[in-house]
Formats: C-alpha cells, structure tokens, sequence
C-alpha cells in the first residue's frame, strides 16, 4: 500500500481561517449599474413593465441575495449581516438612460463584507435585466465595483477615481 | 364590512404565465469580464493565491449559481437545465489584465435561459473578486451582457456591436 | 448475523411515486389573511413603514416561496410552475383591517400546485407579519386555505361556503 | 449627464440595521393549528397515512424551515438559532379535530425571533396539508399568531386574549 | 491588445449537455450503513434518543437531500424526481448494530438519478449520526454505493458482489 | 371540547438548547474515502475525466456543503464556520486506488462542528462519483467517520484505531 504526496499543500481550493480575526463593526458599500433604452425607462418609472414594479421587485432581490452570499461565492465565509440598504440612481446618457445601484452592507463580525455588497449590486442589476427583458434584450450591465469598506484591521478602503 | 379595489392590477410583482410557451431547445450566451493588476494576474496563472485555484473554483461558482437562478433572480421561471460552459480569456489592457468570461447556457424548455446565462457570468466573475481580494480590493468588474440567444417564438438575438 | 425486519413498511415518510399520472396544466388558488390595526393600515397604504412598502415585499416573498415550495414541505415533489400571482384586497373589521391575500399558482406538470399555493399565501401573511411588527405584535394571520383547483385525474375542487 | 432624485428615501424595501441592539437570550412561542376531518384524524393517530407518520414529519419541516426563516422572509435578519422545539394537542371541534401547533424559538442573538417560530408553525401546518390532501383538501389551516415573547429592549409580550 | 488562449478546452469543469438524451422512467437503488453500539441501538428503537425519532428523522433528511442533489454535487443536472423510498434493516456485528439503509429513487427525465440515490443513502447516515451523537461519537458510517440503475441509453446495472 | 395529551414530551424531533454552552473555538476532522479502478484513476491523475478537474470541483463542492450543513441534517444548529480544508491522498489497493478525503473544520459557537466535517468528507466523495461515473458506476464510497474533534465542554476525541 503506497502512500503518495497530499494534496492542498498545492492550493485548489481553502476556506481560509478567520478565528483570530476580531469581530468588530464592518460596513462595505458597492455599486453596479444598468443602461436601458427610452422605452424601458419610461415603463419603469411609470410603472407599466408587465412583471411588476422593476425597483422595488430589485431590491428586494439585492437583499435577499446578500443574505445568501456565502451559499453563492464558494471560498466565502458566512456571517450574520446587520443591515442592507439599496438605493437607486438615474443618469442621462445621451438617448438612453442608466440605473446607477448602491447596496450598502453592515455587520459585526470576524470578516468582511465586500462580497456582501457586490453580490446585493449585482443581483439588484440582474433583476432589472430580468424584470424588462421582454421590451429589450440589449440592455448592458455597468460596471460593478467596491466604493468602499470599513473596518477590521486591513484598514479602510475607498475608492478614489469614478469608474464609468 | 365594506370591500376595497383589487392590487395587483396595478401591478407590483407576478411570475407572468408561460404555460403556452412551446417546450424548446434554447440557449444563451452571456459575458462578463473582470479587470486585475499585474500582482494578481501572476497570482492567478502561477496557482498562487492563498484561497485556491481561482479559475477552478470561479467556474464551479458560476455553474451552481446558474442551477440557483430561479431562487435568485425573483419573477425568473424555475427551468431544467441540460447543459452549462463556462470558459475564460484573458486579454491584457495597458499595465493591467483583463479576464474575459462566456457562460453558455442550454435547456429544453418553455423559456429562455438568458437569466441563466447572465447569472453564471456575473456569479463567475464576483468569485474571482472573492478570490483574489485579499490581495487587491480595487479590482473592477467589466459590463456584463448578453451575446446571444436561439430558440423560442421570439426570434434570436445577437449582439451586433461590441461592448467594451 | 441475524436480519430484522425491514422498515418503511409501517410508514414512517415517503415521497409516493407520481411517475404514472400525466403531464398537464393544473392550478390551484389558495387564500390567507392578516387582520392588523388602523395605525399598521394606514402606514401600509401611505407607504411609511421603516421597512419599506410591504405589500410589494409580501408579493415577492409569496412568489419566491412559492419556487422553494418542495424545499420547505418535506414530501411535495419538485415540479416547474410556469406562473403565479398573488392579489390582495383590505376588508374593515369594526376597527380592524384585514388583508386578504389571494395566491394563483399554475404548472404543466403531473401533479398538483395545492402546496405551492398555501406556500405562497402564508409566507406572503408572513411577510406583512414582519414588515409591521415593530408597530404591533398582536397582528393575527387569519385562516389559510384552498379555494380550488383544476386538471388532474382527481377532478377539480372548489370550496362552496365561505372561510371566515 | 444630469442626475435625477435619489431612491430609498421614499422607502421600497431595507432590512434595518440592528448593529446596536444588544445581543441577548430571546425566545418566541408561536401557535397555528389546522382542522381535520374525523378520517384523517383517525388515519393520523393510527399512523395509516401513505405519505408517512404525519406528526413526525410535520415536526421535522417545521423545525427545518425555522432555520430557514432568513431566506424566507425577504427583510428578516438571519440569526443563530440555538433551540426550537414544535409541539402537538388535539381539539375535537364537532365533528372535527383540531391540531394546535405550539412553537417555541430560542436564540442569543440581536434581534428577536419571532418569525422564526411564526414561520416554524405555519410550516409545520402546511406539511399536515400536504401528508393528508389525499384524503381531503377541504383542510383548514387556522389562526396563526405569536403566544409571546422575551428578551429584548423593547420589553417582552404576552398575549391576553385567547385567539379563536 | 494581445489574445490569450482559451480556456475549459484544457477542462476545468463543466455541466455537460444532455440536451439529446431522452426523457425516460430511471430509477436507482443505493445503500449506506451505520454502525452503532449496543446503548445507541437500545435508544434508537425504544425511541429514547433526546433529539428524538431517529429514523423518521433521518428518512425525511434523505428524502429531503435527494432534492436538493443538484444543488449539493456542482455538476449534476437539476431533474425533478417523481419518487423516493428509504427503508433501514438492522444487522447485528457482534456487539455491535449496523443500520443498512437503501434508498430508492425515480424520474422521469433525461438523465440518471444515482447521484440522487446516493445523496439521499448519505445524508441519512450521517442524520443518525447527528441525532445520536451525544451518546457516543465512535459511530462509523459504512460503505455507500449504487446497487442498482435502470432506464437510460447506456443500459442498466447491477452490483453482483456483495459490499461489506 | 375535550383536550387531548400534548405530544413531544414522547419525543419526535427536537433540536436541543445549546445556549447555555460556552462560545469556543472547535475544530472537528472526518475522513471519508473512494475506491476507484485504474482507469478512473488515471483520468483523474492526467485530468482528462470529461466533466473537468475532479479533485478541484470535489474541493469546492465539500467547501460549500460544510456551510449548508444546518439545512442538510435537520436537527442540526447553524453556526458560522470560520474555516474549512479538504486534503486528498491517493494509496494503492491492488488493482484499485483509493483517494483518502479529509475536512478540517473550524468555528468559534457554542456548538461542535463535527457534523460540518463529516458532510464536507461525505460529499466531497460522493462528487468524486458524479464526476467519474461515466466511466464506472462500481465506484465504492468508503467508511466515513470523525477523526478528531477539539472544544466544548465535553473533552476532545480522537480516535485511536484505524478504520479501513
């Protein structure tokens, strides 16, 4: 009976240890966005898209999928979330329009919470793709990235230049 | 016991009714990208991040992610998938590198599978952030869209222009 | 080594086998209530819960847990529902509120959607539970119900005398 | 570009923040209860339902589901629950029976768990429907309501009246 | 702006295309087994264990499980299943109580159910692990394998030689 | 209307209140194992099985089960993990190979997590079958069982004779 070499010494995949990391107050907020035509913009904000009401069914999702972010992103670590908050932001460019999206996350935990507020960013988006898609499928997903973090002992993270 | 109007006329939320969809073979194709530093880049392609082998582990992310669509994406119609692809590119921009990902998605079923597509993508992507953030939180998440599409009353759909 | 007698003869749980009843469309109503006081019925209506706008939130949560129904209700089999919609309607109670809340569920499949429909009302009254509870606990959920059902071999059902 | 009023402020949907609030012991009782007919009754006490040992499995879904009370309930915290217990009575109602469904929740968490023990007894009502709609789905699923609370800043609640 | 190679030809993972296989009854046997000491024995079937009805308990995690399979093995086809079976047999092993249990599964579908077979024998030996625990943490859950297969273009099969 | 007994005092299911237990760090090890014919082997070792790197999706799909342990086994707390490993070793066994699986995990509750290491070595097998079992379905899952566990007030265990 032979024994190879173990493996994992080589890296696949780890849920790295967070015991000794502090649980302290984290926050972290993200931003994603989406462009959409005239005509989507109008049935928005007038209520007329066939599925229901875009934002208010998006940020429910950005919510809901916080909360299941560590069932969603492998190597992340769960923990309980404190508060989520969405909001939401219209832009003009030129004849189209674009959705800008803030989730903001808090907890009081041993890790943070970026990946929390991205994927409530990203959910929220994709749930507006889904909520209009039958009036356009051309519409495009902005950019999705970390405005910021607080907390834990990395130091805090903000981002200095717009990301368009 | 006086009697008040009806919601839902006015239209909040509703998973629109497909029964008289025909049950076809459909798939769609999604992008998403993600944008890291030189640091990482090395990382990534020498297997040497701490929490794994990125690509792997951002590829299983995507194909479970896109199973869970339907419990993700709210008003989304729950649908049997037949066949799921995740496959990567890299592109380099000026001191920076750039991951390129392509989710296809099939079924044999009476909707499309764009959500499901766009999902991967996007799922894919945000673990690759996860992966890798311990290194460089100010990694940026590109436009995430979809490519293409077959199957379905609807016609077919694909993206004439590219998207950068 | 001695053999004992098998279990599950005697029935402790099973998911009884629907492989030979057919493939149709089916659907099933189901209604629920929650009786709340003036104070939770006029934030409701002028929208000023600190939660946000509940009846919006209710109607996603019922749609949602309606898709997880056979994750909840042990024994339901998984079947794809290609619709459901849920409407509400205020009834006064000397001086009380009641929401009722109506949950339509359809499927093309072989069996019934009965579950996916009390599934759906009852999360929905939940729902409301939660959004309002920082006003007042007392809020009671009223009786929770199958109002009918269609397709199968069975033969439809529809409740004659009113639930109150 | 011009920039349009920013959402949320008019409130769709936020899971509040609780990052202040002390993290104690608090316990929730929750009731439900469904009719039955005298057949199913007898079917359930002599353990012949097909689908199985109703009670048992009914226990069984409603602890499940309190554990799953987060990702049910769109704007709920997920907490750590640390015991749930679910227990049983019978009624006779004429000629029905009546089940009543006791539910108690306990954590050191927070905030308090109210819906979980809301949600862990209507669950556990449902699964009564779904083992014995066979027999009859003229079932009705009865009042659901909190009994009490404790714990908690805001002090802790009991139920007077009895609920009907 | 220099190209790279593509990746996922070099084969990372992937859910592969069943998109031609045809829909189908399948069904699949699988066996699983724990061994536990004389006192957990006495417990289990004088229904003493604290944590309660062990293999009522451990039957609906199964049946349970095999539902959530595709949500569970990251490459296996999401199939709604229209059956499943656990049934236990006790063996003695000397001092010793072995738990045989198999679990039976059927669809409709296009592909296999051996991973749903086998999810399902699993999790419920590792349930009578967990409710029994406390007693004695010494339990070995035993082999686990497919015992049987049909439906499904690629023939049935049979295990001809007993496992121990 | 007469009053009935109360149940539950005869005990169904009950998970069991684990307040009062100190918050600790705990740590649990399981191992589980595969026996695979050669061929298998080799498609492993060279990564050319069709489904992608089995030893990476099986890394992962452990990973993510350990955190879906609590809506796995029902009777089982939820407690946030902190962290998770999984190393493989290969040994020879005549003709066969068998690939030995070990999950460590880690947390800092008022619960072990001996469940979570013995789901994560479960299905971690249980995906090394599903990724190979095109090529055989005789694969054989070995015994599964706790290695070691460390914290909480009941004293270690380590297991001293080797299970084969």
């Amino acid at each position: 009976m032979a024994e190879f070499t173990h493996f994992n010494e080589e890296g696949r995949a780890k849920m790295v240890d967070v015991s000794d990391k502090k649980e302290t107050v984290r926050t972290a907020i993200a931003s994603s966005s989406i462009t959409v035509n005239k005509e989507i913009y109008d049935q928005i904000t007038n209520n007329t898209i066939k599925k229901g009401d875009v934002l208010a069914v998006a940020q429910v999702a950005g919510i809901m999928a916080c909360k299941k972010t560590a069932d969603i992103i492998p190597m992340c670590h769960p923990i309980p979330l404190t508060g989520v908050n969405i909001t939401f932001r219209w832009e003009r460019e030129n004849e189209n329009y674009r959705l800008i999206i803030l989730a903001s996350v808090k907890t009081k935990g041993n890790t943070g919470v970026e990946m929390e507020a991205l994927t409530a960013a990203s959910v929220c988006a994709l749930t507006v793709y889904d909520m209009c898609k039958a009036v356009d499928k051309g519409m495009v997903i902005g950019k999705t990235y970390l405005v910021e973090k607080t907390g834990g002992k990395n130091g805090d993270f903000r981002r200095e230049n717009e990301i368009l």
